[in-house]
């Protein structure tokens, strides 16, 4: 009998009806011959809404009552949800990230998982039962309960899933698979229906919203099937798969683009063996999630870097940045720049076909859009441009690169 | 250093200002010397919304869904107050039932404690910290989790009271105490600063709402002294002690009353032994709720049933008692009459003082308010009249037995 584990984000168990909804794809699911195990979100925006009345309560909200608070969304949706299944006669079981034998380390707010024993899942299915498990908790190993983060119901699907060794790891969303660029920019966005777990982890980290990027690495390092697919039909999905050497590539997958990040520039640092490294340890130190890195040497002996940040982490990064500049001392000048994007393309055949940097850099000239940083990796070529310039990006590369075109099977 | 625990209900936690008063009563009685355990119950009305919202998702609604479901409301309460407590810098820790170590029977939304270790909670207060438990809740010997029913938070607090020999628990409530009269009805209505857990008992069974009767057998059995005051002053409300023998006596302590009952009648049976068994066990058979019990032999060799079962157990009880009386025979009639009320006097005092049945007997006829129905107990006499002369009763009872004048200390 085949296993296969299915999980439903916020959205899909946002209320009554999408919750029997849910209840109904699981029950034709079984009647298609799979067993299944489940795993849902909290109820649409609960999440946020918890996150907003502690902020209400409290300034401190030390982690561990966080979690505490969080977790009991997804608690709610696998209880109602296992109602559901109950009218259709379909027995199931709900289980906390406790009870399905998630146990994470003690970083609340954003636990690891340390160890996985899903005994009572097994024991539920082995009852002919839908084990319904709440998305993104655990234990600790202090016995505390611990909230992995989100878009951590991603991570516990897959974890699932390989722990289970269940044939596939369904993640639906409320769009019907990964595209090659984003469809609200895009008109002639195509939805892919076979993409490699390499060229998936760099379309996540570089702006793809879903599935999260933790639970592609954690399903590549597993070897777990991915299917990512819309919770409201039938149709099939993106497949993300290992890469296969013989597979004919397209040049490039996808287009991706993320205007979450600003970008910090530090001018006039002495052009010095380890001041790079002093820069990003301090940064570093503080948890700055430091990105692109560009450093251009002048000939004068001065040297200037330039990184982008996660909005978020501007402020902190700042604080650390002045003291420690003065300290290195030289007539340096620290500039925060807000309006910047980032466009990147991505494809596993760009490693065989040189020129593709190339072709989008004269893309972006010939469209007037001006490159601020640069970065690349074996299939991935990253521009920072203008905020204001970047969905023209977006739109520009994807014609370029023929993206519209239906890929040979 | 005294230990106390403390219990706030629903309406203490409402919202987050009510939320951080409760912190700031945890932080004061803490600064007055004791340490403090605390039990708090789901935030308002949230009990209600949850059950409302598994009636839209689901008819079934099985038992360990609905005890996920219904106590992720306490698990959110119980870490916002933490949140707010460390604003004070007061160090507390949120846990669940089952963390508490609240060991139950399989018994769901309803389930019964077999078994308390509160080790965690020990290892928290040694470590200086208030814990905060999730009150009416535990884990069953099938480690699911359990619900202990409605007003089950005074039943954790008074239990965690026992298991940790704590001095003293205190229920905090919406009102001031425990009133010998409801004080929305009887303007003379007087708070009671001492009474005895049998006089309370007796109440509570007969009317008066709070605290919960499980909460003050399981007081009374463990000898745990109960303290039930009001959440939003600091003045003392009202203390449950045990009986003691040379205390003087009011004769009555308190007038309490009950519209939530029905009157079902069976006329002309056969007036043969077994009848009433006959009856009263199929009724029981089937879980219903009978209270008062009264049977009148006619000089015909018939014979008249007349008892009193909630509400809720009306229809059952006449989908019982046809079948069953067509079975025994005899040109029987089955009536039910949802228009009575039940009116109380409790006092231990009544033992050592003939005649307060007839004086109670006596007030209400003087008032014209008939009596369908009389029961007793040593320390209660409770009858049944018309609903809407029920408050009438109650008025004149409490000025007949002088409950607006002050007790003698």
């Amino acid at each position: 009998m085949a296993l296969v584990v299915q999980k439903f984000g916020g959205t899909s168990v946002a209320d009554p009806d999408r919750i029997r909804e849910v209840a109904d794809h699981v029950a034709r699911t079984r009647r298609h011959g799979s067993d299944v195990v489940l795993v849902v979100s909290a109820m649409g925006k609960e999440t946020d809404d918890l996150l907003r009345m502690a902020k209400e309560v409290s300034n401190t909200r030390p982690g561990r009552e966080m979690d505490m608070l969080i977790t009991a969304g997804e608690r709610k949706a696998t209880a109602l949800v296992c109602m559901a299944l109950a009218d259709l006669g379909v027995p199931a079981e709900s289980f906390t990230g406790s009870q399905a034998g998630f146990i994470t380390d003690t970083t609340h707010t954003n636990a690891k998982i340390l160890e996985l024993r899903p005994d009572r899942l097994r024991d539920s299915l082995a009852a002919g039962k839908v084990p319904v498990v709440g998305g993104s908790q655990g234990v600790s190993t202090g016995r505390d309960v611990t909230f992995l983060g989100r878009g951590g119901s991603d991570t516990t699907a897959v974890a699932l899933a390989a722990a289970l060794n269940a044939d596939s790891c369904e993640l639906y969303t409320d769009v019907s698979g990964v595209f090659n660029a984003d469809p609200r920019i895009v008109q002639g966005a195509r939805r892919i229906d076979r993409i490699s777990f390499e060229e998936l982890l760099e379309m996540t980290a570089t702006g793809c919203p879903k599935p999260a990027m933790r639970s592609v690495e954690f399903a590549r390092n597993h070897g777990v099937k991915l299917h990512v697919r819309s919770a409201f039909t039938w149709e099939p999905g993106t497949w993300v798969v290992e890469e296969d050497p013989d597979m004919e590539h397209a040049i490039i997958s996808a287009i991706t683009h993320d205007a979450s990040e600003a970008k910090i520039t530090v001018t006039g640092l002495p052009d010095e063996p380890g001041i790079a490294a002093k820069v990003f340890r301090a940064l570093a130190d503080q948890d700055v999630n430091v990105d692109m890195i560009v450093q251009n040497v002048s000939d004068h002996g001065v040297t200037d870097i330039s990184f982008t940040v996660p909005f978020d982490d501007v402020e902190r990064s700042m604080t650390v940045l002045r003291p420690m500049c003065d300290e290195i001392g030289g007539s340096h000048e620290i500039t925060e720049d807000s309006g910047i994007g980032r466009v990147s393309i991505v494809g596993a055949g760009m490693k065989s076909n040189p020129g593709v940097a190339a072709r989008m850099f004269e893309t972006l000239s010939e469209h007037g859009i001006n490159i601020e940083m640069i970065s690349t990796s074996a299939i991935r070529v990253s521009c920072v441009v203008r905020q204001d310039r970047l969905e023209d990006a977006v739109v520009a590369l994807h014609g370029a690169f023929e993206l519209d075109r239906p890929v040979p099977a």
